[in-house]
């Protein structure tokens, strides 16, 4: 598949190389692609992966996931054309400062913002539960680590239900869209136990069904 | 230890019955003692449990849970005297009408409005987070389903995790008692799971250390 990862960070950096090393085609676009950073993930992914602007990246990719700050997202999806058709990979949080909560949640999310954004893409929340080391290596010994996805576009799904088996999830789909209003939380909970209760970042949860 | 239940319903009805088997003293109380529900529950609940008034139920109880619908706990909390030095557990979701959401959140959540209620009291948001069949059977073989609580009060926790723990969870402290704002998010994704995407309630989550 071609991918486009905006964001070159934690999460895009982790995503998109892993995703690059399993043979997709990959895009990176960040705030600047010069930099050190992005210099480091490119190597990482190796030959399959480049570097572009934002423009080009989406231009060039079937699927786009968005691995900025949430702050970012706005201006980066309304400013940019060409999203008509394609899928959007939504992993944001709109974290509050210092990790004190979600800025959106309960009444709309961060995935249906970008949806009204992108009236024509077809946006799927995902990759936003876990942090970027479980995404390097979800192997837990005997278990499997769940990655809950949503959306309205069942194809759009399917593809990232692919996407997150080749990582080694156990992928799940959550619903429509608005099931971003949970899923968003649900980074939250994660993200506090790694962060604030002690618990440290080599943490997931199992699915479990009987 | 002197467990009161304040509702008899799924929830209440499965906590105290266990509960009570287990050994503790239970009192539970609803809206109508003498429903056929309450007398099915006592029944089953066996001699260490006796129904009472809200007010009695309280009086007579070290921790208290809350298990009603979210729309009675308010007037149940502010009307009931005694709640001074408590331990309240909250196991509410304040649910919009057909699981559409919640109805609180992001800036403040259910068990915060409880403390804001009875401001003396230490509450623990528990046992909100798996369905009540979960709770009467939480084992998944080779699994621990994850029970999280939050809290302010250390020993208010410690001992609702001893509860939890007594039924076979995997009890985990998920922080201060405004971690309900991920707590409360985290029960809706469990009941959209069960309930709107098709995994039905034989379901449960494994937190992953490694």
């Amino acid at each position: 598949m071609k991918l486009g990862i905006i964001g070159a960070g934690n999460v895009g950096g982790t995503l998109g190389t892993r995703w690059a090393q399993a043979g997709h085609t990959v895009v990176f676009s960040s705030s600047d692609l010069t930099s050190a950073k992005m210099k480091q993930v490119l190597e990482k992914a190796g030959s399959n992966a480049s570097a572009a602007s934002v423009q080009d990246t989406v231009a060039a990719s079937e699927i786009v996931v968005l691995a900025t700050p949430w702050e970012a997202v706005e201006d980066i999806v309304k400013t940019t054309p060409g999203w008509d058709g394609k899928i959007i990979i939504d992993a944001t949080n709109p974290l509050l400062p210092a990790l004190s909560g979600l800025a959106l949640g309960t009444t709309t999310s961060a995935a249906e913002m970008v949806a009204g954004w992108a009236p024509r893409a077809k946006v799927v929340k995902a990759f936003n539960t876990v942090g970027a080391n479980i995404m390097a290596d979800p192997k837990f010994p005997g278990h499997k680590v769940a990655l809950f996805y949503c959306g309205d576009d069942k194809d759009a799904k399917q593809q990232v239900h692919t996407l997150a088996a080749e990582l080694g999830f156990d992928p799940l789909d959550a619903g429509p869209l608005t099931q971003a209003r949970v899923l968003e939380p649900f980074a939250m909970l994660w993200i506090s136990l790694a962060y604030l209760a002690g618990f440290g970042r080599d943490i997931g949860f199992q699915f479990l069904r009987r």
